[in-house]
C-alpha cells in the first residue's frame, strides 16, 4: 500500500530530511505544541539547505496538520497533536465463520498471508503496464475529466464500447441502457434497493458467491438456496422453490459460476427463463468473470433480450479492483429510477475510474494480456489438481476456465475448522459453508488456482487437514 | 468528457487511419458481418503502412468488438453489430422540480449550459496541476495500489493524515476511527442504512442540501425540517421537533451551511448537543465545505467528542469530484458494523482514488491552491452581490466563505418558474423549494458565486424574472 518506494519524483530527499528533522524535534518535545518554529532563513542556514527547500518542507508539514502557519508571523507547532494511530486491525482469528469471514480476511490479511481462499488474482497477474500507461494518458486529459462529476449514466464512450462488446456475445443493447456504477456489488445492491421489499424471498445458487448472502442480509429478505449442478441450478428444485416461496428475484452467474466454475447449459437457460416468465421472476445475471471465458457460454440476458433479466458486471477481476467501476444493463424503463437511486445514494460514479477503464479496454494490449492470462490460469489449474489429489482433495468438476476449483475434502473434519487451523499458519482458505445457504458444504473448499503457489501451500494444508480431523 | 484531444501519445495517427478505413468499409457494407478482413500484409501494402500498424489497428478493433480474430485463420467482421447509440438524454425541461431536478440538470447539462445553480466549482478553479502530478506519481506506484482491492477501512496513510488534520480543528480521533467510502453522499447513506428504520423521523435544516431529501426518501423515513437561522437551526423549534416527532437522526452542515452559507454559533452548538443528549438523538455533521473556511467555525463532532455525532466529509468540492473519496468518523464501536455494510453493499472503496487524494493532500501546493481559491471566491462573491441587487435580488446574509449566496427574489413570481424560464435559455438555476422540506422557499434562489460569470448571466436572469412575474 505504501507509495513511498515509487515516490522518488514527487518529493526531494532534502525536503524529506527537513520534514524529518522537524518531526523529530516535535516528537522529542524539543518543540512543544504551540511553539514557534525556527525561521525559514535560520533553519536553512542550520541545515545547509536552500530556503525554498525549508519553505516547501514547512508547507507539507502544514498540509499534514503537524504545524500551522500564521501569516506574517511564521510557523508554529500544531496546538493539538493527533494521538499516534494503532496498527491496522489484523485478521480476526476468533470471528465466526460467516459470509464476511473470507472477505475480511482476504482484504485485511495483507502481504504476510497465503491467499488460496481469496476471490481475485495476485497483483502480478493483473495488466499493470496497461494501467500505468492509462494513468499517464489520464494525467494529460482535459480538466473536467480530472475534476468534475461524471454524468448520471457514466462516461458515454465507455458505455458505447461495452455495448459493442455485449453485441459480440449476442446481447444487443444501446449505450443508454447501460448504467455505470462503482462495482458489481453496488450494481446488485442498487437493483435490490429498487426491486425488493424486506421479507420478500430471493433465490440464490447453493453454493453461490458468499457476498450475495451478506448483501441480501442487509436487505432483510428471505434467502432461498437452489442446489447448483454441473450445468446450472437444479431446474426441478428451482421450479419447486418458485411455487413454495414466490420469490421476487434470482441472483446467479451464468458463465464460470462462483464458486464451482460450472457453466449454465443452453437447455437449462431456456428452462429457467420459461419458469421465470410464468412466475414473474426477475433475474440478476452477474457476468463478472466474462473476460475469463475460453468458449462463450450462453447468457440469460441474451436469450431473454433483457426482458426480465438484468445483467451486471465489473472490471475488478480482470482489469483492476483498485479503480472501482461496474455496470448495470437493463430495459430502458428501469434505468431512470436506477439513476435516481444512484444520485440519492452516491451522487455519481468516478469519472476518472471510468476513463481509466476505457483507456485500458480500447488498448489492444488488454486482449493480448487476457489471452496470456487464460493460458496461465489453465496451466496453474492443471498443476494444482494433482497436488490437491495427493492430499485426498477432489475437484467437484474440472472447470475449463476461471479462477476457482470447488473441491471435496477427504472424509472427516469440517472445512471451517480446517480453515481456522490454516489461518493459524497465515493461510486464508474459503470453507464451503460460507458459500452455502443451507450449510450443506462443510466438506467443500474453494481454491483460487492463481493463489496456491505458496511454497508451504501443501504442507500447511496437510497439517490443517490432520488437525481438523482430530 | 472526450479524452481525444489529449490522447496524442496513447494512439498513433497511422493506427487511427487504418481503424477508420476498416470502420468505413464496415459502415458502407463493403465488409458485411462475418466477412473476412484483408490479410495484415495485404492491407499494409494497400495503405502503405507497416504490418505492425495494421496488427495494432486490428487488435484495437477486436477490443472494440467491431471485428473478431480466429487464431490461425485471420480477422472477421463481428457477426452482430451493436446498434448505434442515441445521443445522451439531454436535460428534461418538463421534469417536475423535485430534489433531483437540479442534480440531474447540473450533471447532464454539459458544456453548453451556464450553471449558477450547480453546487460545485468549474474545472478551471480546481487543483488540476496537483492532480496531474499525482496521476503521474500513481503511474509509478506499486502494482497492488493499481490493481488490488483496498482494505476495508481504506488507505491507512490517508486516514492518518485526515486524523492529523482533524486534530487541528479540535477533533481528536485515531486513524482506526475513520472509514473511507466513495463519497460524502455514500457516507450518509451507509449511516442511514445502519441507524434508520423506515417510518422513523429524521430532522434536517430548512433549507438544506436538496440531496438530503432525495437520500432520505430512499430510506422511507419521515423528514422534518427545522427552520435555519443566520447562526444555526432555530433552537426552540429544534426542541419542539424533538418532542413532537422523537427523531432518530439529525443531518446538518455546521460550517458553511448549504445553501445559506451561514455558520453554526458556539452557543447554538452547545444547546443542540444538550438537547440531543436528552432526546437520545444521533447527529450526522456533513463537513464537506471544511477546506473553504476562512475562520474556523465550531464543530459539533469536536464539542461532542464523537459521542453522538458522526462526522462525514469528502474531497469532491475542493480537490476532485472525479476521483470519488469520502469518509466517516465515528466512535470505534460503530465502525465495525459500518465496515460490514460497506463490504456487503460495495465490497471496498477505490484504493486508487484514495492514493490520489493522499498524494494531493500531502503536497504543499494544495494548501497554496486553497488559499488562492478562497480569495478568488471572496472576490467573485463581492462582485456578484451588486449585480444581483440591481435585479432586485437580495442576499439573505453575506457569507464570509464558501460557494453560495442564498438570495431572496424580487416580489412576485415563483423561483421554480424563474428556473424553468432560465433553463429555456440554457441556464441552470437552483430554486429555493428544492432545498425546503416545507416548500416555504419559493421566493429564494441559491447562486454559486464561481458559476455566475457567463456574459449573458444578468440578461437571462432579468428576462426570466420578468416572465416568472407574469
Amino acid at each position: 500500500m505504501d507509495l513511498a518506494p515509487r515516490r522518488v519524483e514527487s518529493a526531494s530527499p532534502r525536503i524529506d530530511a527537513v520534514m524529518g528533522e522537524i518531526r523529530r524535534r516535535i516528537a522529542a518535545r524539543l518543540l512543544t505544541p504551540g511553539a514557534k518554529l525556527p525561521s525559514v532563513r535560520a533553519l536553512a542556514k542550520a541545515l545547509t539547505v536552500s530556503t525554498s527547500t525549508v519553505v516547501e518542507a514547512y508547507e507539507r508539514l502544514v498540509a499534514e496538520g503537524a504545524i500551522r502557519s500564521r501569516p506574517g508571523s511564521g510557523f508554529y507547532v500544531a496546538s493539538q497533536l493527533a494521538p499516534l494511530s494503532l496498527a491496522e486491525i489484523g485478521p480476526k482469528l476468533d470471528r465466526q465463520v460467516d459470509p464476511f469471514w473470507v472477505s475480511r480476511l482476504a482484504l485485511e490479511g495483507g502481504q504476510g498471508f497465503a491467499m488460496p481462499g481469496c476471490g481475485w488474482l495476485p497483483p502480478s497477474w493483473m495488466p499493470q503496464e496497461a494501467l500505468r500507461k492509462a494513468l499517464r494518458t489520464l494525467s494529460r486529459a482535459n480538466a473536467d475529466v480530472l475534476t468534475d462529476y461524471g454524468t448520471p449514466l457514466g462516461l458515454l464512450p465507455l458505455r458505447q464500447l461495452l455495448a459493442r462488446r455485449m453485441a459480440e456475445s449476442g446481447l444487443v443493447v444501446r449505450a443508454d441502457q447501460i448504467l455505470l456504477v462503482d462495482s458489481g456489488t453496488q450494481a446488485i445492491d442498487m437493483i435490490c434497493r429498487f426491486l425488493l421489499e424486506p421479507g420478500q424471498a430471493v433465490l440464490v445458487d447453493d453454493p453461490c458467491y458468499f457476498n450475495f448472502h451478506a448483501l441480501l442480509r442487509a436487505h432483510r429478505v428471505k434467502v432461498i438456496g437452489v442446489p447448483y449442478t454441473a450445468d446450472g441450478p437444479d431446474v426441478a428444485l428451482f421450479e419447486q422453490a418458485l411455487e413454495e416461496h414466490r420469490p421476487r428475484l434470482y441472483i446467479t452467474n451464468s458463465a464460470i459460476h462462483n464458486p464451482t466454475g460450472a457453466v449454465l447449459s443452453p437447455v437449462n437457460a431456456h428452462r429457467l427463463l420459461m419458469l421465470s416468465e410464468r412466475a414473474g421472476l426477475t433475474i440478476i445475471e452477474d457476468d463478472i468473470f466474462a473476460d475469463f471465458e475460453i468458449s462463450k457460454a450462453p447468457r440469460l440476458a441474451a436469450f431473454d433480450a433483457l426482458n426480465r433479466v438484468i445483467q451486471i458486471g465489473s472490471f475488478s477481476k480482470a482489469l483492476s479492483a483498485s479503480a472501482r467501476c461496474g455496470y448495470i444493463v437493463t430495459r430502458k424503463e428501469w434505468l431512470d429510477p436506477l439513476v435516481d437511486m444512484k444520485i440519492a445514494s452516491n451522487f455519481t460514479g468516478s469519472q476518472m475510474s471510468e476513463a481509466l477503464v476505457l483507456e485500458v479496454l480500447k488498448d489492444g494490449s488488454y486482449r493480448r494480456h487476457m489471452e496470456a492470462l487464460k493460458a496461465r490460469l489453465s496451466k496453474a489449474r492443471a498443476s494444482l489438481i494433482p497436488t490437491l489429489r495427493q492430499l485426498g482433495i477432489e475437484p467437484w468438476i474440472e472447470p475449463q476456465a476461471g479462477l476457482f476449483l470447488w473441491c471435496r475434502l477427504p472424509l472427516g473434519g469440517d472445512a471451517a475448522d480446517l480453515a481456522r487451523h490454516a489461518l493459524a499458519e497465515n493461510m486464508v482458505l474459503a470453507p464451503g459453508n460460507v458459500f452455502s445457504q443451507s450449510d450443506t458444504a462443510s466438506s467443500f473448499m474453494r481454491f483460487n488456482v492463481s493463489q496456491c503457489d505458496h511454497p508451504q501451500f501443501a504442507d500447511i494444508l496437510e497439517r490443517a487437514i490432520k488437525l481438523a480431523r482430530r
